[in-house]
């Protein structure tokens, strides 16, 4: 029964829209990169990135421009954009169980007492999704340094 | 993207296992249970809960006994048992995001700004479903009731 991929795990289509999200909140308002430097980026293949950009371009979080000035840049709505905002914009929402499908009842609701333990787990991990401002998280963006010269080595001459 | 099961979202498998663990925890300790009657319980199809089930005797939260007197009980280990002790029986760990499982290191995680969101998203959640104790629940469990007479006729005979 167990599984390769573990239960409850966000697809790898809205992690990398997350991260390519912050990448191009990294960039001063207005930057287009081109989709091969976002890919590199991320760590996303180009063309599974491509359709990720798509659903981005969909939601209005980024706008992709043709040409030779072209490139993926960031919209207002993306900057100002949650995690959360993100995932939805890819996977649409977050549901942790189908009894919590909007609109779509579960008719053991009433009374099943896991329900309402559903909704709370849901309702504290999507209020820190929520809270969690794509803008924000660039901000905190360490890159691995270059690698260091291991020594600095000071050569005399003797003249 | 956008796909029919929404991302992030509890196995089936995982859900009629904690339905049918409450089922079980309703009843007095020692009471063994016919596989037709939790299918009926908790809506599950036989064959699915079949193998549901197995995956609970394996991690010792209910046994099966066969014979004339057989059935499924719950074991000590089960009656103490939390939603996620459960869910971990059937799927394996949790993990909100690949960043997170045991042992498997991203190696963006040491600067990317995502991974302790991450963290602390799927700590809330978790620690909500560890909280749950699938023998409170049980406790909680208000079947819906038979169909009430809607009213009451009184014959009034004359003698």
């Amino acid at each position: 029964m167990t599984q390769s991929n573990s239960s409850m795990q966000l697809t790898r289509a809205a992690d990398y829209g997350i991260r390519v999200m912050i990448q191009l909140a990294t960039l001063p308002t207005g930057t287009r990169t081109l989709l091969s430097d976002l890919s590199q980026a991320t760590d996303a293949p180009v063309s599974f990135l491509s359709k990720i950009l798509q659903a981005l371009a969909r939601a209005k979080l980024i706008a992709s421009q043709r040409g030779k000035t072209g490139g993926f840049e960031l919209l207002a709505k993306g900057r100002a954009a949650s995690m959360y905002d993100v995932i939805e914009a890819i996977d649409g929402p977050i549901c942790l169980n189908t009894c919590l499908v909007s609109g779509k009842s579960c008719e053991r609701s009433g009374w099943c007492p896991a329900h309402p333990v559903w909704a709370r787990a849901q309702r504290a991990m999507l209020d820190i999704l929520k809270q969690a401002s794509i803008e924000e998280l660039a901000g905190l963006v360490k890159r691995p340094e270059d690698p260091q010269p291991s020594e600095l080595k000071v050569l005399l001459v003797v003249h």
